[in-house]
């Protein structure tokens, strides 16, 4: 038996996000599986490094899986390759420990949302950008960001869907924020958030809520973390925006 | 009766290229022209610094128009974007002295050739970057664009369709080159050109020439200059790959 880790990259808009769902929809997970399966014939379950929301992409979610084939993984790649759509590559392939297990060993995981903050659209990357014509204060959105570094109760960020706050209730709700940075390059605006793990739709209610920040709100962060509600947050932003650089261990 | 000057960005992908076209394709030129004609409620002929072929790209396409419409240009630009499809955006308007002609009035033009050097397949931006999966050597391919810049005959560097040779025989093949610079940044390469003019298909023929040379064919940009034979030079690199970068006037 071999433990093969696959790093990914995808672009989410024309699927149902990471996880095989019940239903008939299509998935990252499930198109790799299936590819996997023609390659390997084995049946083979794609373990990754968490799921992805529908329309999210990636530059590089980790996953792995167990084999008896003894294919080269350079052979695997090229092969995975040859069988998966234009919108998913595998960028890198490597055996590795039978104990390494793409969610449980996880170190860090970085995000990536991009904002274009111009009058006019955004015409290129489009599918992976959020466009934001009003003026944004970046220098505060930067200052405020920074409330948000260090171990914290993030459940002022949690989903506000009931359902899932019930689950996440049940979870710690405790999580390390190590970086959180704010760039302006050009008319675009890069947030990219470095922690040990992130609640449903974390990343994306922080970046709502420093948008609205940026637009001139009276939002604190500080003031958010200590109510330890989701209503005093500002608004989920797209998912299209959003990428998961990537995952260390 | 007014001159406005428009800064276009556009994805070529599913456009015949620029120029109106006799048959029924569509083009980006006359997109933006039924959009205008539709608010000026004036029959709107609309100049472009020139042709960009089918499939490639913009950041800064440079075009201008005559109107009697009194509108101002903010007002104008946010008309245009609303009626233009999410492939085409006007990133800049105004109104210019009525001697300027996007054509005729201009200094230089910079393209830029965008590759993707890895074995992987490429995924974000996948219609705007052509996939080299072969190693290639950037410092050969760096120092033999050197020899472009300058005044020089380059029609070597011309369309091989021969139709279009025979209309290019008629005009001058000498160009300047100003700037040729190949970076590489990660797994990307870029190849941008300055000049103040190009011959038709000069910058993928330049590009497939570079890229053969990267791969170790011996082949030197001195010598193609020399013999003023389109034959003696590389392939013509895939339209999708690039992007006019900017016009300058």
């Amino acid at each position: 038996m071999r433990n093969i880790k696959l790093t990914i990259e995808y672009d989410g808009t024309n699927y149902k996000g990471w996880q095989v769902q019940k239903n008939s929809s299509k998935t990252i997970q499930e198109t790799i599986q299936k590819a996997a399966k023609k390659i390997l014939k084995e049946d083979i379950k794609i373990t990754g490094s968490g799921r992805t929301d529908s329309g999210v992409h990636a530059d590089g979610q980790v996953a792995n899986f167990k084999t008896n084939s003894d294919k080269s993984t350079a052979e695997m790649q090229r092969a995975l390759n040859a069988n998966l759509p234009d919108d998913i590559a595998i960028i890198d392939t490597q055996e590795v420990n039978l104990k390494f297990h793409a969610q449980y060993s996880i170190k860090t995981k970085t995000y990536r949302y991009t904002i274009l903050n111009r009058d006019a659209p955004c015409v290129h990357n489009r599918h992976k950008t959020f466009h934001h014509p009003y003026k944004l204060n970046t220098s505060l959105m930067r200052k405020e960001s920074q409330h948000l570094i260090g171990r914290k109760d993030f459940c002022s960020f949690q989903a506000s869907d009931p359902a899932k706050r019930k689950t996440q209730k049940k979870e710690d709700t405790i999580r390390t924020v190590k970086r959180c940075e704010v760039k302006k390059r050009g008319d675009f605006i890069y947030i990219e958030i470095e922690a040990n793990g992130f609640l449903y739709k974390m990343v994306r209610n922080i970046v709502g809520t420093l948008l609205e920040i940026g637009r001139g709100k009276d939002f604190y962060i500080k003031d958010i973390l200590k109510k330890k509600d989701r209503t005093f947050a500002g608004y989920t932003a797209k998912a299209k925006g959003l990428t998961l650089l990537q995952a260390d261990y």
